[in-house]
């Protein structure tokens, strides 16, 4: 039987970003990624240091340890990684253990790989690395992500980029022109994922930053522009 | 022919909060309202203190002062009050001068007064007032209107109530359960909407304290709690 590596589930707690923002979810996040972003802000999913927290867990124990950990306190997981995209088969179990249970499935994945199970997703977002992630966006790759994700009515998916600076602002208005019909959200990115204490006056500081690009911009009138709220409560503790 | 009492009219800035959090908009803030909100962060849109600021605008008025204001670079408008619910026919005529240029109209009102242009709004927000306002909700008008509203198959409806205290969340689950199939949104109360300076603090506190209140409640699974994004940032400065 397929299993899946996860590294960390937690919950249940509140969507701080994205389409969902503000919706209670539990997480469950899957070990490995295909790509190294710099300012990954959970490196600990592939830079090898958590590498002993990683457990193989059928679909039905995820289920089981997430209904343990809160019983019917929630209604959404929200799958995160590393990248869930390098998970198959294993996958689309889990989201129908989800879904008999009238449990919904949020994910996110950087749009590099494709799986069947994405059509399942009740809430798809598909997050592209702009450059100072140090990432290059395989573009192919990408529209036929997206070309296949519009064929399906049922899932509802959208483009999130994080936003450090005025070239990833550039690159996200690239992904909104390319594909103009998909909801897009940008989110400014956090400089420092390991200070302590209140970083909430820094993080605001970029919102409002990006708040200014996004005002002043006519071709970026759809575009939403949303905060990391578990950030700016939560600041850089993990696991919440 | 009939004119619309507009107050205020700024923008394009980000919705802050709601159904639509993080959109680029204009605001247009219409005067006089049918109730008393003791902690209302807009009284002078009916406490008489901005009495010789209110034009009576007809609705192309309107729209040509929101394109001398903002050109092109926006392609929704907030229609808020005081009780834009309040004005009839006009606001209808207006809703249909912004879509006749392919803009969106968001209105928010409370919710005590129907108008049958509320089928033609895309973004229709509903937000009782919750016991500390000093109000009193009419269930039976709120009832009607939203079965109205329910049977209109356009507009995006969604329920909104500000908490200020478990009183007050009380109420807004009251609110869900009556009205289960509507999304229903949550947000801090700011309780102070005259101190200067950052508050962000402040706010950030009350927002944790109601993400506990929804994490801790199974019967509140589906209800999404979101802040004042505008607050955050620009604290109580108006027309930001």
């Amino acid at each position: 039987m397929s299993r899946i590596p996860v590294i960390e589930m937690f919950g249940p707690t509140i969507q701080g970003e994205g389409a969902v923002i503000g919706v209670k979810t539990m997480f469950v996040r899957t070990y490995g990624c295909d790509y190294r972003c710099g300012w990954c802000d959970s490196a600990f999913t592939w830079d090898g240091s958590a590498k002993d927290k990683v457990t193989m867990l059928a679909p039905q124990e995820i289920l089981d340890g997430l209904l343990e950990l809160a019983g019917d306190n929630f209604n959404c997981v929200t799958i995160s990684g590393g990248n869930p995209a390098l998970i198959g088969e294993a996958m689309g179990e889990f989201i129908s253990l989800l879904h008999e249970r009238g449990i919904q499935a949020a994910i996110e994945t950087q749009g590099s790989r494709w799986q069947d199970w994405f059509h399942e997703v009740d809430v798809l977002t598909i997050s592209p690395k702009p450059p100072s992630s140090g990432m290059q966006t395989d573009w192919d790759k990408l529209d036929e992500i997206m070309h296949r994700v519009a064929g399906n009515g049922k899932a509802a998916h959208s483009l999130k980029v994080v936003v450090f600076n005025q070239e990833d602002y550039e690159y996200a208005r690239k992904v909104h022109f390319r594909y103009p019909e998909v909801p897009l959200f940008l989110q400014p990115g956090n400089d420092n994922v390991t200070e302590e204490g209140d970083i909430s006056g820094r993080l605001l500081k970029r919102l409002e930053w990006l708040f200014g690009q996004v005002i002043a911009d006519p071709q970026m009138n759809r575009a939403r522009v949303l905060p990391q709220l578990h950030a700016l409560i939560w600041h850089n503790k993990r696991g919440k």
